[in-house]
């Protein structure tokens, strides 16, 4: 069946924002003005506050060959909350902005807006403002997070001490091997357009690349056990360069040890299909959202006993480097990867 | 002189943002912490706070052919204050996000980073977080703007009342006749590089245009002589437009009267100049950054006495319409107009 298209025009900049948001509720208490007017108005009098903000661009961040409108809404949405649980805080309100092409109808933004409201509601967060704009080339978001922390319990990238233990919380590498398998399904059917790509057993990889969660989970569970992290951040870019941003701003060195990573089964099956290296994926591939972050040496066999937290290292002082030691025995220098411009 | 062209591959994507932000400086007691983790901490017990967000797309909101990156910088960051003083707040922090492409070079950036702290320093806004990207199509700009405002006291848009005066800041349509006159020389340039433009008296359009302020001074006022508007909004996207809002938010209509609309000599001079309709340029151009908002009739001779406010209309019941008096006593329905998509 053919899809519906309704043009964007047909209801214009602000009616097309009114019907995309008409069906928005506010349920936090700290929520008081939500969409409609200049800014949001929030009430946080007994916490501090967190804000972040992040933009996703077509053809740099996604691939709309490959992802859809609703998964990209809610992808949008998680990957700015994981930026708030790696502060030590809890998401609240967000506020999204949108620039959009003739390419697009309304339907693709109802999709988008369904995406973001099912992450909003599955992790209790108001949307309560934004903006929509035309753009000449493509779709671009820009996302911004407020969410709260107890007074004075943000958890900077700038604590970690010598002999902090290194931790992260699930599997590596997995959103990656997600990507080069969407990747490769693409250039296969830009060649034979009836071909239906099978992805079973891939659906784990999938699942990460596509629709990742932030570890909402991993926080709660941290502040059950009454554990502060001393540093904490999300890898949204690779264990290496995540690793990286906290011995700079904590002025210390690490050592992560290569069997240590946690590589899910289906993560390795496809490194190996396609003849890539395994530990390269969880190093430097990136989008898992998982944290990483650094506990007192003092606190190994309790961190050690928590489901779906590893221990991967440990900081040494800064003189000694950011090293990753291989399976092998092998050190060699962490790297980070940035974007290039294009 | 040559301007000197640093590749941003020469810094890679964090040490760009390192660069870039390396003097900036908290001065805000709810700046507790600023760039560099993965959200900015902020601290607001005994206000309420106001969140928003703009996108500014190269293109679409502005050209980079006349438009100096020092001024880029200066104006994303004064429309977005302008939206935290059009609910009667303060703007205290801004988080900065932009995406590049390779034809940029790091002067370039600094020069936008320049403006960005001159407004943040004439403003007292702390510059507190960001993000960079790669870009396929030039240079784009999301700004998040956090500011107070005493707890209960945010003027909505939605506070209109039968009888209530319709006041407006300033002077309206000489930043759109500035463009006009911007885009002419454009024009002009395209076909004999080597005349310079002579803007001599219209420097007031094109600073409007190039280099706006937002009306900090205004909400003072207001608060210095107790006056709190049961209305506000601020002019970005044009006189018909933002007082359609209100109606619209305040289930209200409204009468504008086209010779009280108050208009500078320069703005009319050049829309005679081009032989434009001057209250179309007034009612239909956007970016003035003014403040438009109502007060009880009861106050007639309080506001009209107050320098550089003007009283233009009054708000009607919602049957009667949103109608502009022009000056030989026709009505005509304001209209709004948003963006296309393209």
């Amino acid at each position: 069946m053919e899809k519906k298209r309704t043009e964007i025009s047909e209801y214009g900049e602000f009616g097309l924002i009114q019907h995309l948001t008409e069906n928005i509720k506010l349920n936090n208490n700290s929520s008081r003005v939500g969409i409609g007017d200049d800014a949001a108005v929030l009430e946080y009098p007994e916490k501090d506050i967190l804000v972040t903000n992040d933009l996703l661009l077509e053809g740099i961040h996604f691939d709309l060959t490959y992802t859809p409108f609703m998964h990209l809404g809610y992808k949008s949405a998680v990957v700015n909350f994981s930026d708030i649980y790696a502060m030590n805080g809890r998401p609240k309100q967000i506020i999204v902005s949108i620039g959009i092409s003739k390419r697009f109808c309304v339907e693709d933004l109802e999709e988008f807006y369904g995406g973001l409201q099912t992450a909003c509601e599955k992790y209790g967060v108001d949307l309560v403002g934004g903006d929509t704009s035309a753009s000449l080339t493509g779709m671009l978001i820009s996302i911004t997070c407020v969410g709260e922390v107890e007074k004075g319990k943000a958890v900077l990238r700038s604590g970690a001490k010598e002999n902090d233990l290194v931790c992260v919380s699930g599997d590596l590498g997995a959103a990656y091997m997600g990507l080069q398998l969407l990747e490769r399904e693409k250039r296969v059917f830009d060649h034979a357009a009836d071909i239906d790509p099978d992805f079973t057993g891939k659906e784990y990889l999938l699942e990460r690349q596509l629709r990742p969660e932030a570890r909402k989970d991993i926080v709660e569970l941290l502040a059950r056990k009454n554990i502060v992290p001393t540093s904490m951040i999300d890898i949204s870019d690779g264990l290496s360069s995540e690793m990286l941003h906290i011995c700079k701003k904590s002025n210390c060195g690490c050592r992560i040890y290569e069997d240590k990573i946690p590589i899910e089964y289906q993560t390795a099956a496809q490194a190996e299909e396609m003849n890539m290296n395994l530990s390269t994926a969880a190093l430097n591939g990136g989008e898992d959202y998982e944290l990483l972050f650094t506990v007192p040496l003092s606190m190994h066999d309790e961190i050690s006993a928590l489901e779906g937290i590893r221990v991967i290292g440990h900081i040494c002082s800064k003189d000694k480097g950011s090293r990753l030691i291989t399976r092998d025995g092998n050190e060699f220098d962490l790297i980070a990867q940035g974007w290039k411009a294009v």
